[in-house]
C-alpha cells in the first residue's frame, strides 16, 4: 500500500525518530470477542478465600422484616408454576449444596448473599406470574442476568429469591432493511453480536463482560462500554423493551420504530435502573451496519496533557470513524504484562498509552485518515511512539493490553474500583491525588505488609470516564476509609458522576447524594414506591 | 478531480444515459438555515380565513370546570413577578387586541385558543413561582416556545395560560472538548447552531422550523427531523435537562456529563412529553463536530421498489457518512415547482425523488464514496437520473426541494398532515391507499368543487418516518372522517406509530390507542397523576 510510503516519509521529513508502525490491509470483521476478552475469575489465586457475606460486611443493612421468609410450600409453587427441573434450584426443602453458589456471589468475590432459590423462568409470563406471587407473599426478588455486575446489584444480601434470566436465550426477530434486533432479556451480549455478525450488522454496545452478560442486564445497569463514544447510549439505540412490574403487569414497550412519539417514553425508566422498578423480559435495539474495516492503533505518550492533545485531534481528524479511544497509564501496562508475560507492543516506557479505534465502510480511506492523524500526532510530538495492528491477530493482541486489565488487577487480589465521570481536563488527576493520599497514609508498598499494591487508572478518553482501581492484597476497611467518602467528595466538587456506567447497586448505595441533588433522590423514591409499593424488587441496593 | 472522469467511465460502461452529474468540490460548511429553510405562514393566501376555535372544532372536549377562571388579582399577581412589562400580555384586565392572538392560534390557523393571558418568565426560578402560583389556585397552564408544532400542542383550547420561553434565551456554556452545549429552553434551534458553528461543532437535530422553533420545545417534543438517522434520538444526545414541575419544583438534571449511571434517568421522561408533566427550562446536549465536508445529491426514480434498493445501497455503500435520505414523492416535487416557480433539478417526471445528504471529515474521500454509490445506483439502473450540488447554492437550492412542500401546501389551502412510521416496504403504500379511498369516494379533482387538491407524500426514508398529506381546498369534515379513523387502523395493522415525531397534541388526543396498548395508557396516566394531580399542565390534549 502506498500509504506506508507516505507516512514514513512524513515521519522524516517531521524529524521524529520513526514509529514502528505497520500498516495491516485491514481486519475483514469487527473484533469477534474472544475467551480471552471475556473476564474469567482467576480461581487458582482466589479460591482458598472465602467470600464475606454482603450482610457481614455492610452491618448497618438489616432485612427488611416486612419480607415473608421462603417456606417449602412457597417452592412447590414455583416448582409447579415452573415445570421443568432445571428451572428451579431449591435450597428450602433441600440442600442445594454448592449448585447455589454462582447465584449467590459475584465474580469479584466481593458480595454474598444467602439466597435459598434461584427460579430461571422461560418466558415473560412465567416471569409475571413469579413477580406476583412475590409481590402478593411479600417475597424480596433480585433480578439477576450474567450476574457480570461490579457494584454487587444482581446477587441478593440476604435471602432475595434470584430470578435469573438465563433460560430466556431466543433472538426474537431481526430486520435487515432496519438493522433492529428483537430479543430475549437472557440473550448473551457476544450470541447476540455473533448472529448480527453473520447478517453484517453490530450490536452496538461491546465491552469486556461480554461473554457473560446478558443484554437484559446491560439495558437494566444502561451498560456504556468500549464504543460509546461512536454508538451513543443505550438510552438512544433501544427502541423498545417488555418488561414486567413487581406486581406481574407486563409492560409492552416492544416497538421496533426508530420514531415513535406517543406518549411518554417509559421504557425509559426501566434503562439504568438496576432492576429495582421492573424486570426486563425483551429488548428492541437500533443496530448499525457492521464495519467493513476496523483499525486498532496503540500508543506511549509523555503525558496526560499530551493524551488530551491526542484525543482533540483524534476527535477532530478521525471523527466519523473514531469508534474507540481508550487511555491506560503505565502502571496498568506494567500490570498486564506482568500477569500475562506478554512482551508490551512499543519498546520503552511511557506514563500513558492509549488505544484507539477507527470502524468505517472503506479501508482505504481509513488508512489515510488514520496516517494523517499519525503524521500530525507524531510530527508535533504529541505522541512519543506507536503501532498499528496488522492483522486480526494483532488486532486482538492489542485489544488485550486495554481488556485485559481487569483480570490481571484480580491477580493481585481484591480491587477498589472506582468507574466516574471527570471533566476531561482533570481526568487522571484523581488518580494521581489518590495515590499521593494512600502513599501518605503509608498503604502503599511493594511488601506483603502494605495493603495497596498498586492505584492504577484507565477508561474511556472519549467518555470522559475513568476507572480508578485501588489493587489491594486483602480488603481492608482502614484503606476503604482512606478512599471513601474522600473519592466522591473529590468528584463531586467537580460535578462528576461517582458512577460513569457500573451502576450504584449495593457498592454506592450510600452515596448517591454525591452525585444527585435531594430533589432528584426524593423523585426517585417516589417513582420506587410508585411501581414497587412493598420493596421487593432488588432491595437493599441504592434506593 | 478524477473522480469525475472515473464515474463518467463507469457510467459508459454500465450503458445507462449520463447523468447530469456536476461534481462539487465540496461544500466549505454544514448547510446553514436560511429564511428560506424556515417555514412561513403564506399569509397572502390563509389570511382572509379567520382561524376556527378549537373548541368549536372538538365540541367534545369541555373545560375542566375544576379550573379557576383568570381574575384581575391573578394578572396583578404575575405582574408584579415578573416586573417587566414585556413579561405579560394582559387580556384579562385590559383589551390586549391583536397582540395576544399569535400566542392563541398555531402557524397552520388550524387551532385556537381563547387565553387571555400570556406569560414570559426570564429565568428557571420565575417559572418555578409561576406554575406554583398556577398549581394553588387551579390556573391550567400551555408550555411554548417557537409554537411551530404540528399537532395543536402549544396552543390552549380554552383560557390556559401561555407559559412562553421566547425571553429564556441565554446560551449557558459550551466546551469545545466534550461538545456539551448547555443552552435556555428559549434558544432557538437556529442560533444555537449557528453559535456551534462559529466553534466547529453541530447542535445535532434539524428541521424546517429551525427559524422559529425553541430547543426547549424540541426536546419537550422530541423532535426527529432530517439528520436523525446521523446524530440519533434527543434520547440519546441530551445529556441533562432542568425542568419545573406543576408544583413548582425545580428538577435540576441539568448533568454536562456523556456517562451517568447514578439512579434512574428521570429527565427522559420529559422528552416527547410534550410539556404535560412539566415545563422544560434548561439543556445539555451533546453536540457533534461539524462535518468538513457535507455533499447533496438529489435523483428520480421509477418505482418505490427502486427507493428502497437505493436506501439500502446508500446505507451499505455511505454508511458512517450517510446523513439525510429523503423520499419526496411526484406531485410534491410538482408542488414545489408550482409554487416557487423554479426548474426541477433533473428533467423529465419521476414518480419518486431522493436526497441523500452526506457529512464527514474528509472531501474527497466522501465523494470517493458518493461516486463508487452512484456508479452502483446508475449503473444498475435504480437511480434513473440524479444531480449532485455544486456549490453552497446548488446545495441550500436542493434542499428546498424538500424542504419546501410544507410551504407549497399551505399555498393550496389546509392540509391534513399525518406524520407516521411504517415498516421500510410498505412505506409508500399509505400514500397510495388514501389516495385510491379519497379518489373513490369523490373527494379529489382539479375543479375548486372538490374538496382535496392533492395527495403527497415523503419523509424521512431512513427512518421508515412517512409524511403522509392530504392537501385541500377547506378543511371538511367529511374528508376528515374518511381519512380518519382509517389511516390509524392502517398503520395499527403494520404495528406502525401514528405520530413518528410530530407528537399526539389535540390532533391525535383520541387515537393514542392505535400505537399504544391499554397498559401504557394506564401507566402514562398514572405518571401523570403523580406530577400533576390538578391537572393544569397543557391539558385537554392526549393526555
Amino acid at each position: 500500500m502506498s500509504g506506508a510510503r507516505n507516512l514514513s516519509a512524513a515521519l522524516r521529513r517531521a524529524r521524529v525518530p520513526r514509529p514502528r508502525i505497520a500498516l495491516r490491509p485491514t481486519c475483514s470483521q469487527t473484533p469477534q470477542a474472544t475467551a480471552a476478552r471475556s473476564f474469567t475469575v482467576s480461581s487458582t489465586v482466589r479460591a482458598d478465600r472465602e467470600i464475606k457475606f454482603t450482610s457481614d460486611a455492610y452491618p448497618n443493612v438489616k432485612r427488611n422484616p416486612n419480607f415473608a421468609e421462603l417456606t417449602p410450600e412457597h417452592v412447590t409453587y414455583f416448582k409447579e408454576l415452573l415445570g421443568s427441573q432445571s428451572a428451579v434450584i431449591d435450597g428450602v426443602s433441600t440442600d442445594a449444596g454448592d449448585d447455589i453458589e454462582p447465584f449467590n456471589s459475584d465474580w469479584m468475590r466481593k458480595y454474598r448473599g444467602h439466597t435459598r432459590l434461584v427460579l430461571k423462568p422461560q418466558s415473560t409470563e412465567e416471569v409475571s406470574k413469579v413477580l406476583k406471587y412475590c409481590n402478593e407473599n411479600k417475597l424480596a426478588v433480585v433480578p439477576q442476568g450474567g450476574n457480570t455486575g461490579l457494584v454487587g446489584g444482581s446477587v441478593p444480601v440476604f435471602d432475595e429469591i434470584v430470578v435469573n434470566t438465563s433460560r430466556m436465550n431466543n433472538i426474537r426477530a431481526f430486520d435487515q432493511a432496519s438493522g433492529v434486533l428483537v430479543a430475549d432479556a437472557g440473550v448473551i451480549l457476544e450470541v447476540a453480536d455473533q448472529y448480527l455478525a453473520e447478517r453484517d450488522h453490530l450490536f452496538p454496545l461491546d465491552l469486556g463482560a461480554k461473554g457473560s452478560c446478558h443484554i437484559g442486564g446491560n439495558v437494566s445497569t444502561n451498560a456504556g462500554g468500549l464504543r460509546l463514544l461512536r454508538y451513543g447510549s443505550l438510552h438512544g439505540s433501544v427502541l423498545g423493551l417488555e418488561a414486567v412490574l413487581p406486581d406481574g403487569t407486563i409492560v409492552d414497550a416492544l416497538s421496533t420504530l426508530r420514531k415513535n412519539n406517543t406518549g411518554y417514553d417509559l421504557k425509559q425508566l426501566f434503562i439504568g435502573s438496576e432492576g429495582t422498578i421492573g424486570l426486563i423480559t425483551g429488548v428492541s435495539i437500533q443496530c448499525p451496519p457492521r464495519p467493513k474495516a476496523v483499525n486498532v492503533a496503540y500508543f506511549g505518550l509523555e503525558s496526560f496533557e499530551q493524551v488530551q492533545r491526542a484525543y482533540l485531534e483524534a476527535k477532530g481528524q478521525l471523527s466519523e470513524i473514531l469508534s474507540a479511544f481508550e487511555l491506560m497509564d503505565g502502571r496498568s501496562q506494567r500490570l498486564v504484562q506482568d500477569s500475562t508475560g506478554n512482551k508490551q507492543p512499543i519498546e520503552g516506557e511511557y506514563p500513558f498509552y492509549c488505544l484507539i479505534e477507527t470502524s468505517g465502510s472503506n479501508a482505504e480511506h481509513d488508512m489515510a485518515k488514520l496516517e494523517t492523524f499519525l503524521e500530525n500526532v507524531m510530527g508535533e510530538g504529541i505522541v512519543a511512539d506507536g503501532v498499528l495492528a496488522q492483522d486480526e491477530t494483532q488486532f486482538q493482541a492489542l485489544w488485550r493490553w486495554r481488556e485485559g486489565i481487569t483480570e490481571s488487577l484480580s491477580h493481585l487480589g481484591g480491587t477498589y474500583k472506582y468507574d466516574v465521570s471527570i471533566p476531561l481536563s482533570e481526568l487522571y488527576q484523581l488518580v494521581e491525588d489518590c495515590k499521593q493520599r494512600l502513599t501518605e497514609k503509608g498503604f502503599v508498598g511493594d511488601d506483603d505488609s502494605f495493603p495497596v499494591r498498586a492505584v492504577v487508572g484507565y477508561g474511556h478518553m472519549g467518555d470522559s470516564n475513568l476507572h480508578l482501581n485501588v489493587a489491594v492484597r486483602r480488603y481492608d476497611k482502614e484503606v476503604e476509609k482512606a478512599i471513601e467518602p474522600w473519592v466522591y467528595e473529590w468528584i463531586q466538587k467537580r460535578q462528576g458522576s461517582i458512577s460513569a456506567e457500573h451502576g450504584l447497586g449495593i457498592a454506592k448505595r450510600d452515596y448517591i447524594g454525591y452525585s444527585q441533588n435531594e430533589t432528584m433522590v426524593k423523585l426517585m423514591k417516589q417513582l420506587k414506591n410508585l411501581y414497587d409499593p412493598n420493596g421487593i424488587m432488588n432491595p437493599y441496593k441504592y434506593i
